[in-house]
């Protein structure tokens, strides 16, 4: 194969973690969630991300009439083809995906001749030119057409001339990529090569896509062997999320074709190279925002994907890692762990503090005491990864760096359900803080939502002469992990928080209790806002 | 490709879950836990298991000198070729594995001559020396000896001579078999068919095996590559433990080698079709031995393959289920799961009511009452895909079928930090819940360890005549996700609980209050047990 920028092929990334990927059991995302995928999506470099079916659901229809602002996206909406007996102008389907605002519109249509008789009920001609008709009112009106080909590798073994037909109409219609899907996922990388190969002999590789589910563990496979076969278009999710067993993973794929040949010589990603260590980072904020722990075992990003237990390997590794690491783990923003090195964690401490600006001799022994303290909190389940401002709070804390700015005698809250006089249920949340600043004790009550709600609203309610400091400070996400589920749980609660400059930043809090939990994480912020502030 | 029993050729499968999987990050197997597997891998039908290192830790050495009975599967004993610059009877490395009670051992070997030089230290002929000296001293001890060429791919690109020579040199030396490891798990299935077919031309393919990692989530299809070169043992473990993103997973491999073409018709496995049905209840018994959640999204095995969330899927699926799935469910034991979902249509909602053995008319105007009290939940942000017994419990409450055990007068719970009389920091929680059963009034109050577990124990204090019907209810797991953080934020709480039987299932409550949302999912756990005991 050819190298060199200047000949290499495009080769074209197409998201559906907001439309394939919300199929995933046990996934809900909502507006807030979808805006920031789609954003996350965008920086990476993906060429389309497809939003939803708009006009299938309210949570669809409202993320495109609040269309996320994307810098090099195109925005997609996924729909069905013009159904069977009436016209493309007379279907509001159609007519609700071309007011969608978006620049590109994805139709599905069946290519297995028997699911257009069973599940559709029309004809194979019908099906046809529904094909042709949808990808035409969609061109007409300005937009990028895709055509989504349902069940293709199982269709095209059944009856090959039949999917064939699907395709070419497609193109013949003017769609700029017909994608052929393994909706099943059952296809395995032998076929999908052979088969996408023949179908390129009648639609140009450069206008086909494929679409691969993980039902036999060969989606990211499937992906490459289409690509092997002639395609230019990968369609996948983020973390791989998806009906069943999950879609083509877009995480591991990437920086296969961007850092292994022959596909990274042969093809231009819009991905660039320079990105590809935002990738750890992306694919752990979307588990965040699912309140999944990211799986410590996937390639290329998960925590154990550069790690060395202990044993033989470990002293080799040291000496030439390059030798036992397929890809440098830097390169896709990951990194190397050595469990047995204490070294590693001091070398991880001093490169945090560089990273927050604190400036501290190797030799200090106050970092040898802030490794300790991170070590025994992360063994109580604090997690410093996710939680910014508390990892730097307690850097600079061991540091002598913070005041206290005052002390918390105690707090209650109380949460009581019970029907009112008129016999309506209630719910009522209320919180008391005592805290002394200097000699001055405070005591402040407030009502909330829920009971951290509460404590939240009376912490903040009178802070005396610090104050004035904090009040621009915005609770804009709370979460909550339990771990060892049960009566041993212990429970992890993260708080981001905003304030009047955009900036937002993590706080955490870890007890048996989840209300304390939730205190501690708010406590933190308050003093690291003060902090941040110079506040005396 | 021939078909027919008579002349299908063998394929053999290699389990390393007890050695290689053992490098699995968090997996720290006891002697009674590798008995378990053992015992699992052979039911299954593996032709070799490798039992580990003996030797090397106590633990392996135990578990060779206590050998599991096995039935079928050869039990071999893993380690390294003869030191440089000792013969083969004073290594007392060697003299360890000969001496563990094995049918077979697998020397391991550096086939790339860097990592000879490098990590060895010996010369190349050394090292040729040592594979030949310890498969002869093997084979003439009565064993079947293996060799594992470590970095094969990696050494074959940079010195194909050489990595060539190591094999061919244990072939000669009386190997039975010759496994090529990718070590590192970088290479592609392109790469790797290609250089096993280049193999099989100096040692036969009927000697060669594949030993693969997950590093680009190709250890499965990296494995279908070499055989497809043609290599006939593959090794890999159960769910694809192993060090950092995994080995090749044998639990997907296997119904794929067996339920697909060209693999079913070409090989004779000898895991046999009629064991293939034990394979999910295999790979669930290994995550429970590991105390782990098994992967839902797991190929063939996980509780979401065969799962369909999309309505307009749902009601084909139903019309005609095995043009929706790629293997029967039963063929592995798993079964096929229609998931209530916002995008639930009356197809998921009957598909789920029969699941339960909820018998009613397609045309019963309260399954459209239950459709829209579904979808109105849903709305509210409840998720009944993971909470099975709240929604039977919300379908047989519209059904009519579900008593009023119990009303709810009141709780209140309280949380407080304060310091004690000693100056000692407290954090206390405290419960009281008031309901009424028939005429009666029942007041409770416990503390606990956080707010839902005192409100858990106070609500599961008195339940007067119920009291009997819950004694075995365990609360096993309790999860919280939080939406669109901030003020306006909605909690979703998942409480999972076991009883006696052994059998768990979920609730769900939903509230801007985490303590109203949790005492939603405690009241539905209760009910739901009452219910299932049939309490009047």
């Amino acid at each position: 194969m050819t190298s060199g920028a200047t000949t290499r092929e495009p080769l074209t990334l197409f998201d559906t973690t907001l439309r394939d990927g919300a199929q995933t059991m046990g996934v809900d995302f909502s507006l807030a969630d979808k805006t920031r995928i789609a954003a996350l999506l965008d920086d990476l470099g993906i060429d389309y991300i497809e939003g939803g079916y708009p006009g299938a659901n309210p949570l669809d229809t409202d993320f495109f009439a609040k269309r996320p602002p994307l810098r090099q996206a195109r925005f997609t909406a996924f729909g069905m083809t013009k159904r069977a007996g009436r016209s493309a102008e007379n279907d509001p389907g159609i007519a609700g995906l071309l007011s969608a605002d978006a620049q590109a519109i994805t139709f599905v249509a069946k290519s297995w001749d028997y699911q257009v008789h069973v599940a559709l009920g029309c004809t194979l001609e019908e099906n046809l030119d529904g094909i042709t008709q949808s990808i035409a009112a969609a061109v007409k009106a300005g937009r990028e057409a895709l055509l989504d080909c349902e069940h293709f590798f199982d269709g095209y073994k059944a009856n090959p001339a039949y999917a064939l037909e699907c395709a070419k109409t497609a193109y013949a219609a003017g769609a700029r990529w017909v994608v052929l899907c393994d909706t099943n996922g059952g296809t395995l990388p032998h076929e999908i090569e052979e088969i996408v190969r023949a179908v390129s002999e009648h639609v140009p590789g450069s206008a086909l896509g494929i679409h691969a589910h993980n039902d036999t563990e060969m989606a990211v496979a499937n992906s490459l062997a289409a690509v092997r076969g002639g395609a230019r278009q990968i369609q996948g999710t983020l973390n791989g999320l998806g009906e069943r067993c999950g879609n083509a993973n877009l995480v591991s794929l990437i920086p296969t074709l961007l850092l292994k040949e022959p596909y990274a010589h042969k093809f231009k990603l819009n991905v660039a190279i320079e990105t590809l260590p935002l990738l750890t980072k992306i694919s752990h904020t979307l588990d965040e925002l699912l309140n999944r722990s990211p799986n410590r075992h996937a390639p290329y990003v998960g925590a154990s994907a550069f790690a060395t237990k202990a044993g033989i390997h470990a002293s080799a590794l040291m000496k030439e890692p390059k030798t036992y690491e397929h890809v440098p783990p830097e390169s896709v923003g990951n990194k190397r762990r050595l469990l047995v090195s204490d070294q590693a964690g001091k070398s991880n401490i001093l490169a945090e503090l560089q990273r927050i600006g604190v400036s501290v001799d190797a030799k200090d022994p106050r970092v040898t005491r802030l490794l300790e303290e991170v070590k025994q909190k992360e063994a109580l389940g604090y997690a410093y990864e996710g939680a910014d401002a508390s990892f730097e709070l307690l850097a600079r804390r061991v540091l002598g760096e913070v005041p206290d700015y005052f002390d918390i005698e105690r707090f209650h809250v109380n949460v009581e359900r019970r029907y009112d006089a008129r016999g309506a249920f209630v719910i009522a949340s209320e919180a008391v803080v005592k805290l002394k600043i200097g000699g001055e004790i405070l005591i402040s009550a407030a009502e909330g939502e829920g009971p951290v709600n509460a404590l939240d609203l009376a912490l903040r309610k009178d802070l005396g002469k610090y104050q004035g400091f904090i009040s621009d400070l915005q609770l804009v996400d709370y979460r909550v992990r339990v771990f060892q589920g049960g009566t041993d749980a212990v429970t992890r609660v993260l708080i981001e928080f905003s304030e009047a400059s955009g900036e937002t930043w993590t706080t955490v809090g870890v007890s048996s209790n989840i209300i304390e939990a939730s205190f501690q994480a708010l406590l933190d912020a308050i003093t690291y806002k003060l902090m941040k502030a110079g506040a005396k």
